[in-house]
């Protein structure tokens, strides 16, 4: 998986920050993950190919994660797709795009395919041939989902030259990829653990943003190789944060800790602080494989 | 009058390039004409106060002129504006801001007031103490207004010394700004001229994006300071730019031309061409005092 951060600031974008927008590459398949204003320069910059993003995903409807959807959408017409898109996001979404186009006469010549969310509890939108993704019910001021992808278990490793040595006919390799013990060519039976390998372990991402301190999705989260989880305020500003449906960076480290996580991405920063080193700080001794979110900052895992 | 382009292209945002918006400072007043997306970040650059814009003019309903304005709205409620906002802009576009305010839960706290327009005459927009805003309709795909900005009549000018000459007193400076002859402290009259000299020229500025060639608006356009005419296509493809409701930099020149307008800027310009150079060339040949708009630059006049 490689996931590339469009803006992980709160808020509005400013001269050189961005609010929310990041893409997740799995499998060949590009996906992006709210769209905040300035979303679609930030692809540019990031050099990521608008063709290619065929699934987007938007958490909920505050401005900072998604009123650069419209202008996605927008412009892709002008590119001249051809490809379906869908988006998948609160109900009133559908509402708010078509709207738009209507005022603007300006219809999609691809097809454009909502997906309106309103379920309180995780459900899974979509089971691809190699992944699956589900909502992550999060506590925010409104209606908001997290994402969790799932890669699927690929293939067994063949090992070519063990496959060869048993003198197995090359049209049985798939069969062996899928696990399935096969005949020689001289009819003996060859076991598949005999040429194959255990494929890779299926990694996983969970994006959470925005939430509250919500124990509740620990279950989701269990074990999962990497969590973005939203960390607005320092633990000084706890109040704020609850009262705003945000968390600290340290209520996000003990999230990552209890969900027994790989890896932690802090992003939705408060613009308030000097630095943003004091989010490292505060979260570092509660859970330490923890990072800081940077616009077109890369994570490969 | 000072003009900050803070976006002259059209289309899409791009890496280095920004769809329309521009602010116009006034006789004290801060006026924001567009707002493509992004335009909030192109103030930012430009230094321009955010609490002074009062009122914002949107030409019409394509993406480019307005799909940054929610993301502004919003911004000036983040930043807890007290001062109203005044709108305006083509039928329809209330009820688009307000679906997203409202799926966000987050009205503002000031007042934002919405003026919708669906007349095809020009109409009187503004009629404030030192200025007035009236509609210049245009001919584009979809219901489209370009403004005009006219500075009023200032007072006239007091030259002090030669007041001050004449025995007149103080109290009497004010009545003399506006016109009135007045008596001096040995009972003579004085007249107006003697001590006043004729206030600067009314000043104007036309701003007409997006249209096609349009004769109609010459006698409104008729000897105004400053015109931003757009120039979408050179004359090579003045069949795409009648085809889309566009104007060639030529047609463009020959509306400055036929309107006796002080001096042209050009902008809007499609992103095919290699150099803009391009369309100063077709235009200068037919009128000379033209510009090309740039994002970010200054015009004081």
């Amino acid at each position: 998986m490689k996931l590339t951060i469009l803006g992980c600031y709160s808020a509005t974008p400013r001269t050189h920050t961005n609010a929310t927008a990041q893409v997740l590459e799995m499998r060949g398949q590009t996906i992006l993950i709210d769209c905040s204003e300035g979303t679609q320069v930030q692809l540019r910059k990031a050099k990521i190919k608008f063709s290619r993003i065929k699934h987007i995903f938007i958490s909920h409807l505050h401005g900072d994660h998604y009123f650069g959807l419209i202008g996605l959408i927008s412009t892709f017409q002008l590119l001249g797709r051809k490809n379906p898109l869908h988006v998948y996001g609160p109900v009133g979404l559908k509402e708010i795009i078509l709207l738009q186009l209507k005022a603007g006469k300006s219809w999609t010549s691809y097809d454009l395919i909502f997906h309106e969310l309103s379920s309180d509890k995780p459900e899974q939108l979509l089971d691809a041939e190699q992944f699956t993704v589900e909502t992550i019910p999060l506590k925010h001021r409104v209606y908001t989902n997290g994402f969790l992808f799932r890669e699927k278990l690929g293939p067994r490793k063949l090992v070519i030259q063990k496959a060869v040595d048993n003198q197995i006919d090359t049209a049985y390799f798939n069969k062996l990829k899928q696990g399935a013990d096969v005949l020689n060519r001289k009819g003996h039976l060859i076991k598949n653990k005999t040429v194959t390998q255990d494929p890779e372990q299926p990694k996983s991402y969970a994006f959470c943003s925005d939430t509250a301190y919500n124990t509740d999705m620990l279950a989701q989260l269990h074990q999962v190789t990497v969590l973005y989880h939203e960390a607005t305020f320092l633990q000084e500003h706890e109040h704020l944060a609850a009262g705003t449906g945000h968390s600290t960076a340290k209520q996000a480290a003990s999230i990552a800790k209890q969900a027994k996580v790989g890896e932690l991405i802090l992003g939705h920063y408060s613009t308030r602080y000097d630095s943003l080193e004091l989010f490292l700080d505060e979260a570092m001794p509660i859970f330490k494989q923890v990072s800081l979110a940077q616009d077109l900052k890369n994570y490969n895992w």
